[in-house]
Parts: structure tokens; sequence; C-alpha cells
């Protein structure tokens, strides 16, 4: 089974839409990818690391997913990353309430040996240092390197940054941030000017209006799948990129075609993370419910046409 | 050959966006609605009301593409409907600096005779009493008739526009409109409110996000084709109703299956209106230019996954 590498933050979320407030819930990016990731047929462990507050049942729940943890760090004595967050009427902004970086401001990742040669590795959004931090540690080139980041870290360590940017094959970076890395408003243009910092693959995220793959003058297009209720938009870039990085290692082809199919997995995935609070939707995702949402998203954009 | 009978405005327009400005040059829902029928086997007419101050070149235009244009009357000493505005940096919000409605606040429609069996009805942005006025000339009911509506006549005249909803088999709407006319911000539940007001068909149009089409349950999705350079949006939503209602009277086929092709002739054809200034694309627009973009749709939004 292909190995997929997982970093990113395993956190308590808090969480208030206009459909409800939760208290402190599992979330975090390490979380959500590791959860979608599980879909797919591969050996996958996530590096993160906790404080001792964290419930252990939420460490279970990964384990029980046949995610590998021994490289989720507990650190004695710590407090966990906590984000609390409230979602305006339309879904589409939030503001944040609170951030405690808590144990997530000293994090040393550390790659279990036993991954430090998985083919496909998915750096979730972390300071670009702690990405380029696990790149090290891989004894061998993974097939696949995948990157997501946010516009804090283009305004807070941009350098940093572009220096992992140019390592990766695969950045996933939303509309707005793509605009804001590259000055320039067509997502066309953005696309070309991020080839050029280094990554063969650019997909970009437009949240409710889908998400666009973009390989040297090729480009794709999976539309988010219309949804009669929104309930939490949390996690779900993170579980998009999830099962991106899931079926491309469940996989191992790194061809134009298959990224395509990547791209529907992910966004197919991501259409059921927001129909419940955090991660409460993946932690029983059954397999045919997947299957029948695939065969929605093919009736929702396939078409037949001669063209002359 | 199908006949296609289209109202609409046939007026000035005077634009300004980041990339330039125009003089008055030609504009109007049922110019462009015509330009883009044109690209289809059909028989089209424009029923549409003009002052004497608007060129001969410009009906000769629409006439050298086979539009009848007996339906466009020609008021003696009145002015043609103008409108004038500017777009904002990024082309999706705009100001109206100037509407002077013309001979056109006294319009009364008049169908040729001829086009009072006209197999396909467009019934392009106006007063919704004009477009009811047009339904009550037919002799004979439309295999289908098509409704363009905006935000301005749910505001104004939202009777005459419930009634002419209920008359009709398919509308085009934008997002914000269907909200704004359902109360419901979901746009699925919103297709679905806007069904039991009559229309078995609703298209929801979403600008550079491309467009929904429901049929009672059935949902298609057709991307906007991704541009590097947006130059002037305007015309866009009339020339995806002209690919639209043409593509449907050239076939008449009303199924679903024929209405999703419908769609992305519509948004092949806008893709090229916003290429450049006004009607300026669609005037000299080939019919391998069209096949071309038509394959670049396929391969935009095609993919081939199993599904367990």
């Amino acid at each position: 089974m292909s190995k997929l590498l997982i970093v990113g933050t395993v956190a308590f979320d808090e969480i208030e839409t206009p459909f409800g407030k939760t208290d402190k819930i599992l979330g975090g990016a390490g979380t959500f990818i590791g959860l979608s990731a599980s879909q797919f047929e591969v050996s996958s462990a996530i590096v993160s690391v906790v404080g001792e507050d964290l419930p252990q049942e939420y460490l279970d729940l990964l384990k029980s997913k046949n995610i590998d943890i021994s490289g989720i760090e507990i650190v004695k004595g710590g407090k966990t990353f906590y984000w609390k967050g409230k979602y305006h009427n339309d879904l589409n902004s939030r503001d944040t309430l609170v951030t405690e970086l808590n144990t997530l401001a000293d994090f040393n990742p550390i790659v279990p040996e036993n991954f430090k040669n998985a083919e496909v590795v998915m750096l979730g959004n972390l300071h670009p240092s702690i990405q380029m931090d696990v790149i090290n540690q891989m004894t061998e080139r993974p097939k696949l390197i995948i990157l997501d980041t946010m516009n804090f870290w283009m305004d807070n360590a941009l350098d940093e940054l572009l220096a992992v940017i140019k390592k990766v094959d695969v950045i996933t970076i939303n509309d707005e941030e793509a605009r804001q890395l590259t000055n320039e408003y067509s997502l066309i243009k953005a696309a070309k000017a991020i080839h050029k910092m280094g990554p063969k693959y650019v997909v970009i995220k437009k949240g409710e209006h889908g998400a666009l793959l973009f390989n040297n003058g090729n480009i794709f297009f999976a539309p988010a799948l219309p949804l009669e209720e929104v309930f939490d938009p949390t996690g779900a870039g993170d579980t998009f990129a999830g099962g991106f990085s899931g079926y491309l290692a469940a996989t191992e082809d790194t061809s134009f075609e298959n990224l395509k199919k990547a791209v529907i997995h992910g966004s197919n995935l991501a259409s059921f993370c927001v129909e419940r609070f955090g991660t409460e939707r993946m932690e029983n995702l059954k397999r045919d419910e997947v299957s029948k949402r695939l065969h929605q998203f093919k009736a929702l954009t396939q078409f037949d046409i001669e063209i002359e």
C-alpha cells in the first residue's frame, strides 16, 4: 500500500454558524486531511503536535481510521492549538474570535522513520518553515509533494513560503490568495505566474464556486456540488486536500488525467464535510454514500455534444 | 427552418471599463440575443423599438445575419434607448451613469404575422407587461417560451412579473435575483420555489462562476470558460440567452438532455462576447472559432471516473 504523509494541525475548534454553535470539538487541517484520505486504500500518517488536554478519544478516532499517529507529539503539560470562529449569514466569510497557538508555537515536526519514504506528502496549512522541515526529512524524493497554504503566510513569512513553493509539485490555494501571491487578477495569469515559482500543478479553490486545476496550459474545472444546506464550512478545504492527496497516493499516477480525477474526489468529499459541524459527517462516512455522490457529480457536469 | 422570436431592446450603449471606453455603440438585449442565435440554423426575428437616430448600418448588420427586422419599429422623430455605464476594476459590478428610455417608454410590441407561430420565443429583459403582450399575440402555443428578467422588475412590477413567469417554460435569472425572488439563499431551494411559480426549467446564471440548470430535481452545471482577460461583460447574459434559445430553436428538442447542451452552447458563445467592447466580437464570429472553443469546454469539464 502506498504511503501518504500528512503534516497539519490537530486542534480544538469552537464554531458558531447561523445554524448553531459548538463547544470545543476536534478540528485542525491534519485531522480533516487524514479523515478524508482514509476513504482510499492508503497507509497514512499525521505529523502534528498537541497538548495533554486533547481527549484520548480524538486520537483513538484517527487510529480507528488506520492513520498512523506516532508522529503526533503530545507535549507534557502543554495545551492544544485552539481556534474559535463565527461565520456570517452567507457562510462565505467568518470572523476569527480566538486563536491560541499553544504547543503549535514551538512545533518541531518529526517524520516517523517508516514514512520518510512516503510516495505522497501532503503539507497542510502551517508555517512554511515547518513545511520545509518536513520535506528535508524525507530520505527519498516523494513522487508528489502537495502544498496547501494561506494568505497569513504571504503576509508574514513570504520568503520562506516562496522557498517551499519552489520545492513542491502541486499547490492548492484559494482564488483571492492566488491573486495576492501573484498580483494578477485573472486566475489564468495567476496560475501561469505560480507555475513559474515551481509547481507543475496549480489548484485554485473557489469555495462554493468549485476548483480549477492548471497544468501548463491545460485547465480542468470541478464545481462544488450544489447543496440544499451548507451547515458548517470549517474543514472543507482540508477535506478537499485529503481526498485529492489520498486518491493520488492510492493510484500513484501523477498524470494530468489522474489529477483531474483527484480534483473530483476532493470536491466530492468536501461536499460531505460541510453538512455537519466539524468532523461529524466525515467520521462515519460510508463508501456507498461516496459512490452515490460521485454519480451525482457525473450527472451534474457530463454532457454529450457532437462538435463539427 | 424553425422560427425563433426574440423580444428585446436594440439600443445605444456607452461603456467604460478598466481597459478603455466607447462612444455610443450598438447594444441592447435583442441585439445580443439575435447575434448569438444567428450562429444556429434558425429563422429569427427581433421585436423592438428604436428612434430615427439609430444608424441604418446597425439595422443592416442585423439583416446581414438573416434576422428579420420587420418587427423593429422605428419611431419618427424618436430617440433610441440609451444606457451608459462604468464597470469597476473587477468587472463584476458596475454603475449605471445614464438611462434614457426614450422610445422604449411607450413600446407596444408588434409580432410580425409570420412569427406568430414561432416554435421558440425568447423574451429578453423588458417590462413584464411587454413580455406578456408578446405571448398573447402568438396564434399557437410555442414549443418553448424562455424568459429573461432582472431585479429591477421585481422591485417595480412584481405582480406583472409573476404573471408572466407563470406562463413560461424556462426562466433565466442570475443568482442574486433568484434569491431576491424567492427569499431563499440556497440556490437549490430557490430553484424549487421558482418551479412552483411555473417554469419547468430554471437557469440560474452566476456570471464568471457559470450557470446551473434545474429541472424537477435534476441539476446540470456549466462553468464559464476561464479567460485570460475579460474586456467588457456587457451583453454576456443576453449572448448566453441567444445561444441557449438559438440552439433550442434549431433542434426543437425540449428534453433535459438537450437543454444541457443549450446551456453549454450559451456559455460558449458568451465567452466570446466579453472579449471585445459591445457587439464587436459577435459580429464577425466564425463557426470554426465556435467549434474550437466547444472542444475547450469539453476538455475543461469532462472526466472519466469509474465508480464502484
